[in-house]
């Protein structure tokens, strides 16, 4: 089993912890808040051991009916693992712990590349992490962008990409980030810095990317243009993207054409937190046109990285070496029903 | 076993059928739906049969890779209650063929009292349901209002009530309606008709009531005013909520102070759909002054009719006449866990 | 003078009917509505003669105080033009009504190419409006696009063109439209519509569209990639765009990145209903890249073709033969401050 | 001519610098920006010298295009009065710069009661500013407030209040607030601090204030219960609603139910930034019920305390010391057309 503790108990964080502890080769043990909230009880009734980073904050967690495990340094010591989930910028400056204690860490896409010095996609480059110490898990749009552009790129050759991310606002339990009413351009300079984060994983990829930030709080959506090497065929993609474990055709005949609908479906279809771990690619706007490919990529923000995650632990950890396999265990695990 | 069906598979029916399916007395005969849309992929992925009203339309379903078990009629001929959750005031033109099939119905707050002659909410007049034919279950808004103001009379005498709807304005898998950015009184006349619905259960209550839709998808939020005909004790109210099984008390200590952030909380407990059947009322929020007691609650809007019309079944049915001991099993068998 | 009518005072009416009003050459003899609302408020506040299409709905009107001049038929037989501002498909209906009375007519973008047989843009192809009967001015997006393509083709020539619009939900004042949370691809078919349309006033253009619309209220966002005959220069660029009459920098020194910050610059600009009648061509988003050229604009969609309106007037009257003299003659009435 | 200085120049600066430059007694003598944005762009536009707090940053405001006339002490020399309207919390560390100079000075709502000493309302005090160094206009909501329950008070003679805030979640300019897709009550805790705000002005009022953000951008909500000394008359209200100078009555008529729709009514008047100095009060909710008086009133949230200001200005400078005379002098300079 291998031991994984989860430092930054959050959006990310708690969603990798469930999929860890639903893996039959891993277990939590032990996840960090820093406040006593909604979140920490959450953690208190899926029974995962609590630390905290500065312990004079006990008391305020045990007035709050939380119970405290003990400091984040007695976490680490007991993982083969951690997963840094914190706020961006913050894994950074928790490096130094995790080298000093010899414990592996996977650190998230709002890190710098050189943080980990290895950018990671299960699909693109898993070999490559395999027993290192240090692993960044690329952020949700780069996730999405590495999964469908290294599709097209293995069956075809990516000649030139060009992708538009629509991206939403504020996750879903967040009130405080607007905006209320606007298109913002994030960045307003083209192109934005998406293309050289994909570049991170697949750096042979030419592409320019456009970003803005609209008023929704689930899913962003990707426009993707990918000029390929040779032309491609519509039936070929469709038959790609259903065998791609990681990928999900919104068929037509489900009537979804919305991030909001699509949200629905994946709660009726019983999955957890209504999480959508795969690109989802609307079947009716998949188009080739010559050499140049056309679809509609919607990309759940909170979860596409959590599987990610799992996969990247398995890597260092050392314990599985073809990435194949990795994915299946993880997607199983997870119980994964079709979108 | 009471035999179920339910006549319209959307945002209420699809609830209400999960909902039935795990009573330990109950069990679904078959859902009705009108277009093959992910819906009808999740009726069928659930196991339910599917039945449409119009056969002609079989082959669209079938191309869709959609079973079709039959006609509604046929449906209705296997149910011993069937849950009309069709769209507002189909419910009063299905009427007829419920009567014409001897099939006993349950209609939605969306249809006039008239409609079944008795309205209802499984603490206020549960008795009055047993063995009748037609029964309503009152709306969300008014669902909210009649478990709040009924814990109330009944330990301190309610005097008069004011309350203010702060509405929801589409379902979150709704994407025509609106509105995108403005408040929107609904209606402009003071009062609104929600207090003369409350009246329909509870008649003695005299309640004045305020509403308006504001550009959210989920939960009404719900402010409370009502005067006593005793001075009422904030302790013993924090008690009875506590005590009460369709009331969950936002605790101060997990920093929630929105609706947002309690579906996050609910989400992250597991329930199915983040699904929300208890009125939510923020512990901070409850105050009392003199005769008047103050709160803020919510009420999601798709969920707290569901366990109402688990119990209305059981209600018709005969088959249980407690009502604490019907919410008690309605309950339990959908595992709540607390809020 | 250009003696005016326009049929339909609503969004794009009552702006039609204030930039008619503005023009030395031209004046407004009559305004129709269906309903005594604030709008017809507005235009008896304006002086505007106001007209309806059912003359029984008179004692409506007057007891909501507002005075009616007559019906429709009488407005049109005192117009040399009529602007047909009515709700989309409902122009086509009216088309008779005009062609019996021999009223030139100007439709929008909400009818069909074949409802006026020609489709305007005024710097495209004016002198083919030069004393028709029938005009088409096409919609917002596509005025949009003509403006943009239209002058890289000129500099450059145009070898193709891929653009997305991301489309306001509703319009300010429409309360009912959606969505509130939610992207929803419209259509979710690759390519869009918009292409096709933006061929009926420049037919030599390849061009692939993709369309989504957000729940914000004002200002489409386009994403525009051209590739060119020849290979762009910034500067050059940066210099047209301040060169075009219906254009605007949105300069980088005013640290505006989106739409909101966009329409408060108009509003404070002191712009009548903060309108911007130009495509906003943000400085820091214009870039080249071999042969391709990127941008983001912003289209005012209540805005951009209120100005196309006037100038189609003014060559359907055949007062003036050069576009340029029109263009500039609508923009100074309006007295433009740049943005 | 009372000269008038404006220390920050952004959404309620700008708003009262126009309104001063408006009257007759009145004039500006400069702004102030702290950065080389679109406001101070609008600042040149208006013909406003602008100064800045940190004179090392003329360069980049010359960058941009933007003359800087000085440093802020220079244009406080030469005022009589100066509007203080920079963020909130900014005013309390601002007064010793304004004492030393000996600079009359109008704080905002964002500031406490203390900074100022006295909190003004041109119905409600007017004549105890008269003379004043420190004056603070109490907030949007607060100045909504006193107008009703003093005109109210005045007439009937108010025994209690009982109000619920509805707020905007952030101002049109502003991208960066949310909430997205949420309620968030703010404050949880009942009452809020809106009453103890209201009775830094009327002192004697009997207040209970429920207060909660939602997603819009565009004016607050109230929903007003004022339960007075003697039975209301509900046509005497609106008489006096009709002939209050800082109320509007938006009448049935206009089918105005909702905010947005109200902000198209005054920018289609013209209104300059559609601007709504008013309290709107939906006439169709205008209700009496025995001693109990209900309705719903909008408040622009940007605008009406900009006509405070003014008055508050007059009253300081001691050139006006009937309030009724002042408010006509103000509202006539702005050429209030009635909404």
């Amino acid at each position: 089993m291998i031991k994984v503790a989860v430092n930054g108990y959050g959006t990310i964080g708690k969603r990798v912890a469930d999929a860890v502890a639903a893996q039959p080769d891993m277990e939590i043990v032990g996840v960090s808040k820093t406040r006593p909230n909604a979140e920490a009880f959450v953690a208190q009734e899926r029974g995962y051991p609590l630390y905290i980073a500065d312990i004079k904050k006990k008391p305020a967690f045990e007035a709050g009916g939380i119970a405290v495990a003990g400091q984040i340094e007695e976490m680490l010591k007991q993982a083969d693992v951690v997963v840094d989930a914190t706020p961006g910028g913050v894994g950074a400056k928790n490096r130094p712990m995790y080298e000093k204690l010899g414990v592996k860490a996977v650190f998230q896409g709002g890190e710098k590349h050189e943080v980990a010095g290895f950018s990671f996609n299960a699909h693109c480059n898993y070999a490559g992490a395999v027993g290192r110490q240090f692993v960044r898990v690329v952020s949700c749009n780069t996730t999405g962008l590495c999964r469908l552009i290294n599709m097209m790129d293995r069956e075809y050759g990516v000649s030139k990409v060009w992708a538009t991310m629509v991206r939403r606002g504020a996750d879903p339990g967040d009130v405080k980030k607007g905006p209320v009413d606007a298109v913002v351009l994030n960045p307003v300079t083209i192109p934005s810095h998406h293309g050289p984060d994909l570049q991170t994983v697949l750096p042979h990829i030419e592409i320019v990317t456009f970003a803005m930030i609209v008023p929704t709080t689930f899913m962003h959506m990707h426009v993707m243009h990918i000029r390929l090497r040779s032309a491609p065929v519509r039936e070929r993609i469709i038959e790609l993207i259903r065998a791609h474990p990681r990928m999900g055709l919104v068929r037509s005949s489900t009537g979804i054409t919305s991030t909001a609908e699509l949200k629905e479906f994946a709660m009726d279809l019983g999955r957890q937190r209504s999480d959508i771990w795969e690109n989802c690619i609307f079947e009716e706007s998949v188009a080739v046109d010559g050499d140049d490919f056309y679809c509609f990529q919607a990309i759940h923000q909170e979860a596409d990285v959590v599987v990610e995650n799992v996969d990247a632990i398995r890597a260092m950890a050392g314990a599985v070496r073809d990435p194949e396999e990795s994915i299946r265990i993880t997607n199983e695990a997870l119980g994964f029903i079709p979108i």
